[in-house]
């Protein structure tokens, strides 16, 4: 099968949104009146993002998840997608389940996969995804203020979790492993929240590095610091209650990656603005800290004293 | 040097007519009133698109360049683009090289880098570029009709002879090589003349795969066939008189690859509107063929004699 048959067997479909989807030299988007585009592209490589062994049904779920997760860390509502695809060889039950994962997350936000390219080399999916946004209204790292609280959505750690299990390096009984396993690979991005939280949060990004490195590019663009309660957001290990040891669950909540949480501000008169749109999204909101005018992080513990230890975000090149 | 220095180091510039760009989770874009955007994507591997030796100088500007060749293609203003980059290790003088070739091509352009992606993998470059057209002038595979003048941009084959040249399937002259490999490693995107084609002609795409192949794309979404002189395409490779083996060079000019020409339709009262085109982009443009409503191709020599032979087109999964 030749890459013209690949192309329109598993990713063609009819264009709704689009002015103009799959098929030409370009795709043609129209955003709407008023409207700003929110454009993020993430590449997902294989023993980098991914296990050779993942399900690629699960695979092609996540490709699209992380790149939704940004939109939603702008408060973008999701529009359309490009896929490009390096594949080692055409393999019809892999490009099978691919697209119906793939193309599963998409029908759910109406994102419609607009256009791409794929091309034979070593496994690697890079999606670059459209969304829209009022002007002016999107959610931006720079917005936080000294005073404001820190909220981060969802759960924390469990995806981290399950990769340490995965390689080998703590051991899980098979019930807990099945549900950190879940969110390391079906991350669900929090596009409701994210859309809920316009003219609400002061700033926000999603947490896909690790919170405490996430959360210091918001620091850096806002020029403040922060102070957070590392107790509070260790409790929002949904398996926390597996992890015996204390320093791995500050590593995973804290440190972790691949949560695909939103971090975000809010002032505190937002408090109840912040609920009604964690309940309008269904989905949890923690709040786990306070922005203060002194630049730098500061974990505290449940008691308020300070804890030393520090976290490093994850790299893609550490 | 971590992926965010990385970042920082050879990919950040102030933002100039984006609304944000790199450093927040999306870069946000806005189409002027009346604009659609169009949107194309490539993702180039090595070895399959480029040898490993390439000067990454001339691979930055061939990675913009392809992208460019679509947006010209469609007869749109190219406005920014992303990059997701794998990288099999932080390489300086690499990375120095490939983002000066980028960026002088995007400058030339007026095309600003918006966001993106780095990580560690085999290496890999994928561009998602973003252009302007004005609603319902976007130049489409689509509009050709029957009668319409067939014509392609610059030279053909070059490329191709290039590559033969470098695989060790044909000697060439120094000069002659030189002169080819040019040709192949740094493509000229035919964006002034996409857009000098607007409201002129009635169809268009890119030369990437092989002219006849690529042709084959605005034949079937257009309905119609078409008859081409392949002495005339023939006559379009720029060191054509290098080539004493016309198989090779039927091959180079009519199935070569890697040309990033435009090949477009126009009716014939346009003829004098598509020479000041020609003129106004100061690119050269040949009449190679006629659409004809019987579906196919048909191949004629000089003195409209058939030419049976049919040149396949490049396929990245063939």
């Amino acid at each position: 099968m030749g890459e013209f048959d690949l192309i329109a067997r598993y990713f063609t479909r009819p264009v709704r949104r689009a002015a103009l989807g799959v098929g030409d030299d370009c795709a043609l988007l129209a955003p709407a009146a008023g409207m700003q585009l929110a454009v993020s592209s993430d590449m997902l490589v294989e023993g980098r993002h991914f296990f050779a062994d993942v399900a690629p049904e699960a695979l092609g779920h996540k490709a699209l998840a992380v790149n939704l997760s940004d939109l939603a860390a702008c408060g973008a509502r999701p529009l359309a997608f490009t896929l490009a695809l390096a594949l080692p060889r055409v393999d019809e039950a892999w490009l099978a389940g691919f697209s119906r994962g793939l193309l599963a997350l998409a029908d759910a936000h109406g994102c419609e996969l607009v256009g791409g390219d794929t091309t034979q080399g070593p496994l690697n999916i890079c999606i670059t995804v459209f969304g829209e946004v009022p002007v002016g209204q999107a959610l931006l790292r720079s917005g936080a203020r000294a005073g404001d609280d820190l909220y981060v959505s969802g759960t924390l750690g469990d995806a981290r979790l399950a990769l340490e299990a995965l390689l080998g390096h703590t051991a899980l009984a098979p019930g807990v492993l099945a549900a950190v396993r879940q969110r390391l690979e079906r991350p669900t991005p929090r596009v409701a929240l994210g859309l809920a939280l316009r003219g609400v949060a002061s700033s926000a990004m999603d947490v896909s590095d690790g919170l405490l490195g996430d959360l210091s590019h918001i620091l850096k663009a806002s020029g403040v610091g922060a102070r957070i309660d590392t107790s509070l957001a260790g409790a929002l290990m949904a398996q926390g209650s597996a992890v015996a040891d204390p320093e791995l669950l500050r590593q995973c909540t804290l440190a972790g990656g691949d949560d695909y949480e939103l971090a975000f501000t809010a002032p505190p008169l937002q408090r109840a603005a912040v609920a009604a749109a964690a309940q309008a999204s269904q989905t949890p909101v923690a709040r786990i800290g306070t922005i203060e005018a002194e630049t730098g992080l500061r974990l505290v513990d449940g008691q308020g004293r300070p804890v030393d230890q520090r976290y490093a975000s994850f790299d893609h090149f550490g």
